[in-house]
């Protein structure tokens, strides 16, 4: 594996990861760029006790362009990407639209009054393509090429992980027009918030109790041990992953993976657990892809330990989730979902679980 | 006002709530109708601390009928809907496809191993009609005809409130396909949950510290008394309510509306509360139609305090947002929100009350 960092025209760094150690990535981003766009902001909110982005100037982002425009694509003679490279294997860059920049520093974030704070949007926003194949999807690549975007999210968990300000690192991947998707050419993201996020800190406070009351027990390690034992809702599993639909599902259709080993986040992952992470992943996005015969819309989301705090409570985890519940029909999120945080999935998880396995691949 | 309880042809209780103190509603139901569906379950998931609803038989659910066989506008004599009278002002009866219900006592919940407790889904699920007319709006009612809505929300949470498991009664209204909408008579709809929902536990939380931490001082009433005296995110407001765009807004369009004294709940607002409602909030609604010149899809969602607890820390308010960050464009929740928790608001808070407030009426 080659790791080379570059830079686009507008001062964004832009990382090659190649399979072959000899690759060259010479080209230079051709492109008169403007500067990266205005500060964005983030605001806490008392009543619910969080942060919310405030990132105004993402309305003017690219929204589905024509194919032949894509920014994802490799460049050619002719036409500058966001990829200077004529071809490539996976491409890391620097979101040209970031909710979150660490470029904000010289950003004074207006006052409010009261109870809500306000600090500059700081952290840092990265898009990852994952083949230069506009027409492939993250289930079609090879066990190899899902290897090499591991390093990459490995590579990107460790260096964000240092810079300033970043307390958690979310890697993760939309696919489909369903969920908004804007851009269809493979790819996933990499947020760096600077705090640990709503969800996580809900989680860590259960597994905080869980310790106390259990021994030190990790509540991840203890629902993943349930699972294995029950069996009935698992999905995959191979020496080093499992993945089996949650009891408690909040989606039509939901994975959640685990190693079988407790790791905090991605860089801990041994060689093997990378290695072994591919086919179990390759096959959860193909049952899914099979369920109805389409390529199913869906989120992606890897849950990894915040930077700084509760490293030994967390346990990496893979969540995947659609919304699609039949063929045709979404599951929305509504007034009970949306304003009141109640899930109501049409779908029983064992049966979820049951039409997973019975997928013909 | 007048007030008629009646029964559906398969023992649901349906309500009329009429301006006319001398209405009669007679009419009875003459399908032939199966009896109501099998029971729904909640499960615990211990990882998130909160309760799921399993309603597996919701996936056959009415989907987008023609209009002419709508199931929410009065019958005829050659057809009969869920309303049996052939005409009415506010009719609110049991939903035929429920999330929760009262009717799953003799239900035994499955075994589910480990940490994952299961229950019966105790609750009830309620349709409201704000009208008999297939094609109108909220924002098209009378002020008249919203008094009386608040009057049959008022009614329902009390007896809600006192039905046995019920912890939590919620009214809200979902409108437009875009957010999942499956009929388009106006209605709105009431759940009763057997539980405290997770946002409200959320912030009776935050009330809950803040109180500690400032003798005694109500949470929300502070953040709307800083609203007020800044006055900048103000929409509408009149002697009784104020409507203003939070500063830590989620949605790109999204405003919550307070009652000017603290009150737990609908029932417990004053004649002069209730009467003052409905021109503010038909402001609301016909200034958030009025920003792109359609029907702006929406969530409308009544906060009310738990039936048995903190109920002092608690404020009522009503919170509706839109996912319409522009003319064509949704805002989807993606990965950051749905997966994190974290939401990033492409739209001021401050902007989008100027915006709000421009709009002419």
């Amino acid at each position: 594996m080659k790791r080379t960092v570059t830079h686009l025209a507008d001062g964004r760094e832009l990382i090659y990861f190649d399979d072959n150690d000899t690759a060259v990535r010479g080209e230079r981003d051709r492109r008169d760029l403007p500067p990266p766009p205005p500060a964005s902001e983030i605001r806490y909110d008392p009543i619910l006790d969080e942060w919310v982005a405030i990132a105004a100037h993402r309305q003017t982002r690219t929204h589905l362009p024509p194919s032949d425009e894509c920014p994802l694509c490799p460049s050619t003679p002719t036409r500058s990407s966001e990829i200077p490279a004529y071809d490539y294997d996976v491409a890391v860059f620097e979101n040209r639209f970031p909710s979150l920049s660490h470029r904000n520093g010289s950003i004074e974030p207006p006052h409010l009054p009261g109870l809500t704070d306000t600090r500059p949007g700081y952290g840092r926003c990265e898009v990852v393509c994952f083949t230069s194949d506009h027409n492939a999807s993250f289930a079609s690549l090879t066990p190899e090429r899902v290897r090499l975007v591991v390093e990459a999210w490995a590579d990107r968990t460790a260096e964000l992980s240092a810079l300033p300000h970043v307390e958690q690192v979310f890697c993760f991947e939309n696919r489909g027009e369903a969920i908004g998707v804007t851009l269809h050419h493979p790819h996933g993201q990499i947020y760096a918030y600077p705090f640990v996020t709503p969800r996580t800190r809900r989680m860590l406070a259960s597994a905080h109790r869980h310790a106390l009351e259990h021994g030190g027990a990790n509540l991840f390690a203890d629902v993943l041990a349930a699972e294995r034992a029950a069996g009935e809702r698992v999905v995959v599993r191979n020496e080093h992953w499992t993945a089996f639909v949650p009891a408690t599902a909040r989606w039509p259709y939901e994975i959640h993976m685990y190693p079988n080993r407790q790791v905090p986040d991605i860089p801990a992952l041994s060689a093997a657990e990378r290695d072994a992470f591919a086919p179990a992943y390759l096959e959860v996005l193909r049952r899914l892809d099979g369920l109805f015969g389409i390529q199913m819309p869906y989120i992606s989301a890897w849950h990894q330990a915040p930077v700084h705090v509760d490293r030994d409570l967390s346990y990496l985890h893979l969540q995947v989730f659609s919304s699609q519940r039949a063929p045709g029909k979404l599951k929305y999120l509504a007034g009970s979902e949306s304003a009141m945080g109640v899930f109501i999935n049409d779908v029983r998880p064992e049966q979820a679980a049951q039409r997973l396995r019975e997928v013909e691949l």
